[in-house]
């Protein structure tokens, strides 16, 4: 894949943590990047700033009550079409005018943009992982077809990407992907059932958007990645391991079939995979801090405990079933995740809600978009009812 | 680089700890290799059943009194020719009928046959590191003029060279040798003196002959790897660090301009790297005992102490001075550590005898092959001296 320079580049999802980092990215590189498009949930006035530094040919707001704020806003700035709504989003993620569609958004709604893009011929910074979780031998079979590049923008993933360049000739045996373990690595259920959401939302090494936090404190966020990368790196779901390393330096790793084991290592910053996903397959140089083995004396290891962290294990499961398995995991989890921040479950709640769901909610085999679309909804209508019940 | 299979192999230094290593990799891997000749110094037993087993077209045995003794042995074997010297040496490392020449001797001895197998259009398989210390200049410079492959088999940089894999188009900002420390990590200067070879010869992690496990207890074998890596990866002498890693995991790493860091990583076994220089670029499947995080739940790191190992620093400082400086620091050690080995001087005094030879051995700035042989032949007098003085 060959890019001309300026790479143009549109942006899903641009004043959440990802977002942000990566416009970073593209500032501290000018005439690498042009931004084709920006999107944003319901951060207007942010999205605003963004569009008049940036100058895209479309923003969309996807809060249909704040579009004519950012209408009016960039009236003066003609070169910018401001649109709104889900069907806008999709449009703008398969515009002729772009190179790479960087889905920075949160949760399912990355979905359907994403199909779009890939249909439409984009390379994919694959930021939200929830897609492949979804839908994940859609998207590749997508991706297959339409022969596209999907690069992975998760810290992990992006390591075990950047340990298999010029490795296509030799076989995975297996990888493993770190934990950070989270704010309450070592807990007791006991303990757990009392922990806030203030406590749930302070991560000790990466600095991130609500729903990963949370779910990285739950290590449901390890178990969606388990779920990417087995689609991400087509895996066979016994060749992926987690292990638990509560610095956050070693980010992932591959080991092949002579036995030999790369990782790629670095100080928790997400603007590194980031910027390798935008500038793939060439590093462009950083003034990001590097890492001094001064500072980290020891790196340290622990199996993951999943009989206290239920999510892990619900992942694996979810992954073994198939079919919409991990749709129902991913849709059952969204509502816990936004029902805790609502203080309306508790911490433990959040795995019964998504272990219930998924006993529930109707299993498919071999489902189609429509299907996935489907069992979403159904998901939420179970998952709020649980959530709702416990109010 | 393109081979047939099987890929035929010289190996030169057949019955060390590398050799053996090496014909066990072939062993296991029927079809894909084939022996082209086997040499060895002076052990003439094994030489001779190796030959028996792989039956090359040629077996060199160094020490000329133990030749009738193979010539012998071999008699009945027809497709096997015996020969003796180290112009037969030579002559084995550029036949025709070899695609890849693995270098396996022991210390400066490996340098001409290098340079003849270099010159034939051979590929490398380096392990005998003293080759790229001592003429590491002419060696690249021969490497570049003949288009052949010179890939290490040292644990370090085979580790280093397989992060490199792919990343062609990505300057490297620096590399980290890691180093075990030996078996003497933390000790004091005063206690280094009353060392005794054998607890100089057991080495914490590594089974190896007897010069590389003395030179790892002294540091002085990182100090060779940190010039050899020099060479190999065409280093600035600031971009090359050391970080003592006392379980010998991580093999060494690579960081790039955007900061990013990739590591090889494997339990302490020399037969994956061997492996990785003979199948290259193919990794292929193997029984070697895998690494398990559950077995080492810490890995730590630390400053290498160069006021106690002076070695490391003495190899730093040869390699700042550049010329000829390598090749005397090559060449005294190697004087200082067969005199340590006889029990003729002390653990200190290695480093002693290596630090006078540099300072009396005249310095040449770009020295000739010829000049090399020279410089090699006046350091071991020197050295010579120096230890026969404290005998």
């Amino acid at each position: 894949m060959s890019f001309p320079t300026p790479k143009r580049v549109t942006l899903l999802g641009s004043t959440g943590s990802i977002g942000t980092q990566a416009l970073d990215v593209m500032r501290a590189h000018p005439g690498k990047f042009t931004v084709t498009a920006l999107s944003a949930q319901s951060n207007a006035e942010l999205l605003i700033q963004q569009a008049r530094e940036f100058r895209p040919a479309a923003v969309v707001i996807g809060d249909e009550a704040k579009y004519p704020t950012v209408k009016a806003a960039l009236a003066g700035q003609s070169e910018t079409e401001v649109l709104t709504g889900p069907a806008a989003l999709a449009d703008v993620a398969g515009r002729d005018d772009t190179d790479v569609v960087l889905t920075a958004m949160v949760g399912y709604a990355g979905l359907l943009p994403t199909v779009r893009a890939i249909r439409a011929g984009k390379t994919i910074a694959l930021a939200n992982k929830e897609t492949l979780v979804v839908a994940g031998q859609l998207i590749t079979d997508l991706v297959k077809e339409y022969g596209v590049g999907l690069y992975p923008v998760d810290s992990e993933h992006s390591a075990i990407f950047q340990c298999l360049v010029g490795e296509e000739q030799n076989p995975i045996e297996k990888i493993i992907l770190t934990a950070s373990g989270g704010p309450f690595r070592g807990r007791t259920r006991e303990q757990l059932a009392l922990v806030t959401k203030a406590q749930a939302l302070k991560h000790p090494n990466w600095d991130m958007g609500a729903k990963i936090t949370i779910d990285s404190a739950s290590l449901m966020n390890k178990g969606l990645e388990v779920i990417e990368a087995k689609w991400l790196f087509g895996l066979r779901d016994d060749q992926i391991e987690v292990i638990v390393h509560p610095q956050s330096i070693i980010h992932s790793l591959v080991q092949f079939e002579d036995g030999s084991l790369k990782a790629q290592l670095g100080l928790p910053d997400m603007k590194l995979p980031i910027q390798y996903a935008l500038g793939y397959p060439q590093r462009l140089p950083s003034q990001f801090p590097r890492f001094r083995f001064l500072d980290y004396p020891q790196l340290t290891f622990e199996q993951p405990d999943t009989d206290t962290f239920r999510n892990l294990a619900l992942a694996f499961e979810a992954m073994r079933r198939g079919g919409n398995a991990p749709c129902v995991l991913n849709a059952a989890n969204e509502v816990a995740v936004a029902a805790f921040l609502r203080d309306e479950i508790g911490f433990l709640e959040m795995s019964e809600v998504v272990e219930t769901s998924l006993a529930r909610v109707s299993y498919l085999a071999a489902p189609s978009l429509e299907d996935y679309v489907q069992t979403d909804l159904e998901t939420r209508r179970v998952a709020q009812e649980l959530t709702g019940a416990r109010a």
